[in-house]
């Protein structure tokens, strides 16, 4: 099966014709300017920067159609922008094109809280999300790092500390409306909770990174904000023990809403940045919903599980506050990695592994991070199996950049040989094509098959997944 | 776009020479009993049966791609059986050919306890499978009326009473082997709980009902057996305070594990059947799972919901015998009303809807029933918004066959119109096809497509969802 990005050849497409055309139709909504331009191939990751040709300020989902239309018509590229935090080069444009920014699309449409789900536009932001909630009880969990857009989330199959307890976004989304390749709008389900009226469209386009379709609406589920949140922090001698502490709280069933591995590294940074005060050792961030009663019970019963394994007091509270601030301190593990090394890179890792396999695979990463003398702090959705480290590289030496691609791939293929995933959260890109053969095998060529059938001339955002 | 069950006109298979080789390969393993391939054909569906020309015991695997590729080979139908409790002619073979009997592959391979997962291979069944694990501590949730098997329960996006809390087979699901329409076996994703590699190949496949590939081998999610299980019965004046009740219960953020309603029909199908004395009023049928302390606390919590709402006193119990009898009940509802008329045929239907439109959805259901003048008792996993009637019908009566009919059309627009779906978790088949369009519309092409891509001869399960 060839490659579907090298099915229609460059060569063929006409961008600087549909630009033209396109420019008729949106004036001063489509840009060209250089600035702006690489500003939208840019995300928060290391791969180089491959502008588009023009970017367009879509106001509705008519806007994307006609956009769709006429690239289509010019075998023009088409990328989605939402906020430009993912990171793997999805927004790279390496066959030029057009850009398609969501962020006037930003409106939520219809909160529908007897149904615990909402109608929101592609671009609304988690955080922004959750602010125009605050009144209805209810609130939307999924958090990635950034404050992402929900369309950009859908799009790379995003999750966060809190899935753990709420699943990632192919668990939260119930619906999604999209223009395809031939400029159509579709629908790809009911609001109903279940179905099984065919093809599971929805999940389908859910982490298709803008390969099949552009998400131009999603109905999400909503959660009710829990009674009670209670949460708190504890340390383990050695990451092994916080791996056992964990598989022994989700097979007692306690239903952990967050529990979040930093490793020493990661602490010495956050104590830095956050002015957070922990002991240097493995250390757990962990948090439980429910009722008074329920949260309270079940942080003692963690508690004794962290004592079973070796691990240290678990301290928690109720207060907001002091939960507050340890989240902020989770969320901007991020930037306390970065300020370690301001100059550098940083190269974000992705691997999920079975949970059984996690203490092994971290163990074995960290020993490959001493060898190479890399400053690389890790931060594990521990519940999850699913571990980031961040090597902190100087773009300009060749020798590091080289050698932390090398060490990219050899987790990978780690990751892979312990029956789990080169990507838990991040999505492919461009950063993961090479693996993703050497995780699925034939099963690529399925996926191809369906990009082949519903973008024949390879529009939609071409160079990633494949 | 063509409906791709029209793409291979059936003059152009070699059903007869593809049987013939087979015959040499599987020898008595291969049947052509008329009694056999009407069994293979038979569903608890109203349908009129479509026997397969021959029904093969698969073994392995390796049979599984041998008989497919002979299939492919001469354009030949495949129709893989799990235990036939299909309703909705999922099993008929309106182009003959041959069927796959899956129930030899029933053995559980692995048990990943740590993981909480376990691999299986398709034909074993619910039942089979927690019987297994037994000794571990952990169980498989999703729980269809009958004893289905868990590849039939894949393809069709089963669930059951309690995919309130622990979802559908959509989200049980962890990969899947399968063999595609062209021979070859893929697996769809790694062990990892969360993945963002690529297309979501597993969520495609679950729900494909047989027509994207034949599952071989799934890897599920496994549960911890609560500690504690309080469970009850409450009454309500109406179904739609016993919604209202529903809605605030899970507003409430209470984790409810099972709320299934019954309406009074239903009452005093279940009461002659089940021996149960029940009032003959709408009745909810709840449970909970967790700690004791959490499921009494919950049990208290929604009794004050109900009394709010109307309703009677919740009376709830952890007496396992008492619960037993009650599920036991619950899944012998569809015998139940078979009862009420033992010489006629139940026609099930299964719309599903967003749960702030269930009382409605079911009231004006509830006045169409009566209109008509049919026994049709009615079953609602009420947290979901499904609801099943069962109306029995004389299949010798064209007139009551008829009216039925119109009965399920009237239905299916009905939840359509209400933003739900005419399949919550029966699946299209071949009852549904006319439906899915109407509410899906231009979705059903990209459908389509993909079929189209995977089995452009139109072999694997011909004649369902399309």
């Amino acid at each position: 099966m060839s490659n579907p990005a090298s099915d229609a050849p460059a060569g063929e497409r006409d961008v600087a014709l549909a630009c033209a055309i396109l420019k008729q139709r949106f004036g001063e909504r489509l840009q060209t300017g250089k600035s702006i331009r690489e500003q939208h191939g840019h995300t928060l990751s290391w791969l180089p920067n491959q502008p588009p040709d023009a970017v367009i300020f879509a106001n509705d989902s008519q806007d994307v159609a006609d956009i769709v239309s006429v690239c289509a018509e010019h075998k023009c590229p088409v990328i989605a922008f939402g906020v430009g935090s993912s990171l793997e080069g999805h927004l790279n444009a390496p066959q030029g094109g057009v850009c398609i920014d969501m962020s006037q699309m930003n409106q939520v449409l219809e909160v529908q809280a007897d149904d615990l789900s909402v109608r929101v536009q592609p671009g609304v932001t988690r955080k922004a999300l959750n602010t125009y909630l605050r009144d209805t009880g209810l609130f939307f969990p999924i958090d990635p790092g950034a404050d992402a857009s929900l369309g950009g989330m859908a799009a790379t199959r995003a999750s966060g500390t809190n899935a753990v307890r709420y699943g990632t976004m192919k668990d939260n989304v119930l619906s999604l409306r999209a223009v395809m390749a031939d400029g159509r709008e579709i629908n790809t389900a009911s609001r109903a909770k279940k179905t099984s009226a065919g093809y599971d469209l929805t999940r389908l386009l859910v982490g298709s990174e803008g390969t099949l379709g552009i998400i131009t609406e999603l109905t999400v589920k909503l959660h009710g904000i829990p009674e009670s949140i209670a949460g708190g922090v504890c340390h383990f001698p050695d990451v092994e023990s916080a791996c056992r502490a964990t598989i022994q709280t989700i097979q007692y069933g306690i239903p952990i809403a967050r529990i979040e591995l930093l490793d020493v590294s990661q602490v010495i940074a956050s104590n830095a940045y956050s002015k957070l005060g922990l002991k240097e050792l493995p250390t757990m961030f962990v948090e439980f919903h429910g009722s008074d009663s329920a949260t309270a019970e079940q942080s003692e019963l963690f508690g004794e599980i962290v004592r079973d394994c070796g691990g240290s007091d678990f301290e928690w509270t109720k207060d907001e506050a002091a939960r507050n601030k340890l989240w902020q301190a989770r969320h901007d593990a991020y930037w306390a990695a970065r300020q370690m090394r301001p100059e550098a890179e940083a190269v974000i890792t992705d691997a999920c592994v079975p949970i059984s396999r996690l203490a092994d695979c971290v163990e074995e990463t960290r020993k490959d991070i001493e060898a190479n003398n890399f400053l690389a702090p890790m931060v594990g959705h521990v519940g999850d199996g699913n571990f980031h480290t961040m090597v902190l590289i100087d773009m300009n030496s060749p020798k590091e950049v080289a050698a932390a691609k090398e060490f990219s791939e050899r987790l990978s293929a780690r990751a892979i040989a312990m029956g789990g995933t080169c990507t838990g959260e991040h999505g492919v890109g461009q950063g993961k094509t090479r693996y993703l053969r050497d995780e699925l095998g034939d099963t690529v060529d399925f996926m191809a098959m369906i990009k082949q059938a519903f973008d024949p001339d390879n529009i939609l955002n071409p160079g990633k997944i494949f």
